[in-house]
This record gives structure tokens, sequence and C-alpha cells, in this order.
């Protein structure tokens, strides 16, 4: 049983196939927020306060930090950041930079057991960030993609994923602190994308045994109606064997899919969160209900 | 490559695991609307009437109908039923009754090729069924119980509907012509019926090689926000292999789901459908395209 453990300074929270899926949420990223972006910068964390404490008050088991903000001092920034979202909320964080300096920086800082995010199978990558996981003993995303760019094979995709799992354990990384990105490429551009990382999860899950996560929302890129397609998609995901996924749990459309998911994946024991999270049945639902259940009994009398 | 063919007096519907999910009206059922079913004892069909146009209009590409109404004379009004809807729309028909002299009824009157719902693993109906099946040169819905009742166990259901297509064999109709329903037992009740379903359908799709059906909301009895379960199951069941339901399509949460479902299923050919279905895009999902694109951007250039 792969389980990946994350902890904050509190707080534990496991990544695996027979828990829940796992919510990170990817609201405190600077990329395509300009006022956010501004704000970082000039050493306001309002906003990445404010955004905290709702993705966690939605129901995020983890956060994601991204401080990536063109010509600012992201080392700097991404480790505020970090500090200040750990005095305030009890979550594991996910350390979120392209730039090696600013992983550390966050990890230099970080109080418990992040998930550092990210490697990919480029040699350059492997070799700077796997020793930082080592060291730091984390666990790490690892995108599915190298040198020579994403495939849209899932096949290829799944050996760049094992090459990083056996990169890793040469490094003494166990696979399951590798939690694996598939890539998710939007689907308007590319017709076999969903069904690609579905194909990939599969066999990661069943063959290379690792926890999958993904930047959720890249699916519906340029599309209408983003927020039912991006729900949609990871309950599919998760029949599929994704575990978590980076994603907005304000969006109501993507939290209920998930727990939806939960239920029907049988990881929700009794229905017990879904009935909480749904306490008050609509009324106009209430006709309904009989003539449902109505279908049952008439053919179980069959 | 299967393919259930279907058809009303002009048009013919084709289920298949390469189509897009094919969407079974169930309002024109009786069964808990007791309204309905008075008004339809009565010889009032202004509901049925309504409900087909509806449906269709919703998007419904085939409808059931069902007039199980006790002590009423079930084979009069369920042929009524179908002659009228087939004056009214022009998508194929789900022939759903309990009663073999109903069915043989709504046969003798249906122009096309109906979809017969149905038969099951019990011998008495498999003899009686069978032979209307081939007769009208119809296609049938098989439910996966028999005489022990309804198996927790997928793989004792998967044996029921492998028996079923044998045994329909032997009369010369093709598994073609079988579309199996695996049983959807209420969540709340069963933890495992959505993983049971799960399981199920990919054996049926990649080792019996049926198409599949089922009555979707069954799922969700006795939950609250029925219809965002009933949505989501319907996409998940769709990744394992289920390739039509009846269900209801005037729920935006069913409709949008089976919708997206086939979007990243790879079934809607450059998201057309999709594209026609959602075309105004909400104004505050504005923003959040280019932060949500940005994720791609920055990983692209990591």
């Amino acid at each position: 049983m792969t389980e990946t453990i994350l902890a904050s300074a509190t707080k534990e929270h496991v990544i695996g196939f027979n828990r829940p899926f796992t919510m990170i949420g990817e609201r405190i990223n600077p990329t395509g927020r300009k006022k956010l972006a501004e704000e970082m910068k000039q050493g306001d964390y309002s906003r990445v306060r404010a955004d905290a404490l709702a993705q966690v008050e939605a129901g995020a088991h983890m956060l994601d930090v991204n401080a990536g903000i063109p010509l600012a001092d992201e080392p700097r920034i991404l480790a505020e950041c970090i500090q200040l979202v750990q005095d305030l909320v009890d979550v594991p964080l996910a350390i979120d930079s392209s730039i090696v300096a600013a992983l550390e920086a966050g990890l230099a800082v970080y109080k418990g057991r992040p998930l550092l995010n990210s490697v990919t199978g480029e040699e350059e990558r492997l070799e700077i960030v796997l020793p930082l996981v080592k060291k730091y003993d984390c666990a790490v995303i690892a995108i599915s993609n190298d040198e020579t760019g994403i495939s849209t094979d899932p096949d290829v995709r799944y050996e760049v994923a094992k090459k990083i799992v056996n990169r890793a354990s040469d490094y003494g990384i166990k696979p399951c602190d590798i939690v694996v990105d598939p890539l998710v490429m939007p689907i308007g551009a590319l017709g076999d994308s969903g069904r690609a990382v579905f194909r990939l999860c599969h066999r990661l899950m069943t063959e290379l045994h690792v926890n999958t996560s993904c930047g959720a929302s890249n699916i519906s890129f340029g599309l209408p109606n983003r927020r039912t397609l991006n729900g949609v998609f990871l309950a599919m995901a998760s029949t599929s064997g994704m575990t978590s996924a980076i994603m907005n749990p304000l969006h109501e459309e993507d939290r209920l899919a998930v727990q939806a998911s939960d239920v029907l994946n049988g990881k929700d024991k009794d229905c017990t969160a879904w009935i909480k999270h749904n306490r008050v049945p609509a009324p106009e639902n209430a006709p309904e209900t009989s003539a449902r259940g109505g279908r049952t009994r008439r053919r179980a009398a069959s």
C-alpha cells in the first residue's frame, strides 16, 4: 500500500489509493494574477493570507505555495510566504517553484514534511532536485516530461515517470515519496489528453504503485464552462487511480466532484463526509427521491 | 467493435464504445409519480407528451417508456404511449415493463428497432423474453440478476450477464444486441456499489464486449445532493466502459456530466458539442482562465 506522508508542524496528511482524494489548494500562485504578483513583490501578503484561510475552510487538505514573479526575489518571497502560511493554517504545504534556489529557501524554513513541487525527467533537474529531497527527507512531485518535451503518448510518459522513480531510488528515496504528475494537457487542443491521463494514472497505480497529482484545470483551457469540465475530469481521473490534484477548492464544482468521487470510490465511509457537506437537501428534490427509488423497487420485484 | 443499433421509423441511434454516451430519458415512468399514474390510467397522456418533448429537447438520444401502474391495463396503456411518443418525437425507444404481455403489446405497435427493457438471468424470464427479442429482431437490456437475487460480488453478476449472452446466442441473438445492466445499488446502503459497477462495466467491455446501461439515479437513493452524485457517477462509469444510462436529461448536473465525460473520453470531436451547449462563458470565469492557463505555461517553461 503506497502512502505518501506529508506533515506540517502539527498535522499529518497521507496521500494514498485507499484514502480520500487529496485536494491541494492552487490559489497561492501569482502566475496570471497580476494584482497578487504586484502585492507579493511589495511584501503585501494580505491576499496570500486570505487565500490560505479560504482554501482550508473550503476543505483543502494541503496548499500549494508558489511565488513565481518575474524580476522578483523569488527565494525570499517564497520563504516568507511559507512561514506566514504555516503560522496561519495547519495543513501541510507543497513548495512550488521552477527555481532551485527558491525550493531550497522554502525547504530551509518549512516546519514538517513538505511536498516539493517539482522535479522532471530532465537530467540536470534530477541531479539538482533529488539530493534536496533526500537531504530534507520530503516527498516530491515528479513531472513526466524530459529533455525531449512532453510526449502525447502516455506510455512514453510512463517510462519517464519510471526513470524518475528509479533515479530517486539511487538516492535512497522511496517510490512512496514520489508523486507523479502525468501532465494534463488542454483537451481543446489535444482531444486524447483525457484518455492519456486516465491510462497513465491506471498504469502508475497498478504497475509503478505511485501516487499521482496534477494541475487539473489545464484540461479545460480555452473551453467554456471550465468548472464543470474540471470537476468531471477530477472524478474520472480518481476512478483511474489519481490520488491528488492541485485544484481550486473554492470552486464548488471541483470540490463537490471530488467529494462525490470519494463516495463513489468507497472512500467516504457511510457517506459521512458527503452527508455533512450537503446537510440540507434541496426541497425540489423531494418528489424525485420517491420516483427514483421506485425504479429499484420495481426491478427488485420483477 | 460492438454497436447496438436502435431505430425509430425515421432515425437510427447507435450505442457503442467509440460513440458519445447514450442518454435514455427516464421520465415517462409512473413509478413513484402518483399524478402521472392516475392520468395515464384515465387515458390522459398530456404529461407523457410533455415529458417526451422536453427530454428530447434536453438532448436525450432515446426515451424509456414505462406504464407500470397497479391494477391498470398495462399492455394497452404501454402500446398507446409508445404510439403517441413515436408520433411526437423521432428518437428510438426502450419498451419498459416487467409484464411480458406489455412488452409484447409494445413490440407489436413499435415502428423501427426498439430496446426491450428487460430480461434477467432468471430461467423463466429468459425462456419467455428471448424468443420475443428474436421474433422482433430488437435489442434487449439484460439485468445481471437471477433466481438467487442480486449478488454484491461484481464477478458473480458478470457470470449472470455472460449466461444471458450465451443463452441469447442459442436463440441466434448477437452479443451486440444485448445491453447489460450491471445493477446500480444505493451507495448509502452499500458503500462498495460504485466500485462494483465500475469493475463490472470494465469486465463487460473488455471481456464480454457488450454495451451497458443502468438506472443511474439509484446510486444516490437516500442521500442529499443526489443530482451531483448521479452526474459524477455517470462520468466515472463512462470511464469504466459504461455506454448508456436511463437517466434524467432535464437535470443539468446529469446532462452536463455526461457531455463533459464525452469530451474527456475523446468522444466529442473538437469539443464541438460541448462548445455548442455551453456557448456563453460565465463572465466571472474570465480572470481564472488566464490564471489557470498560466500554470501550463509556467510548467512548460520550467
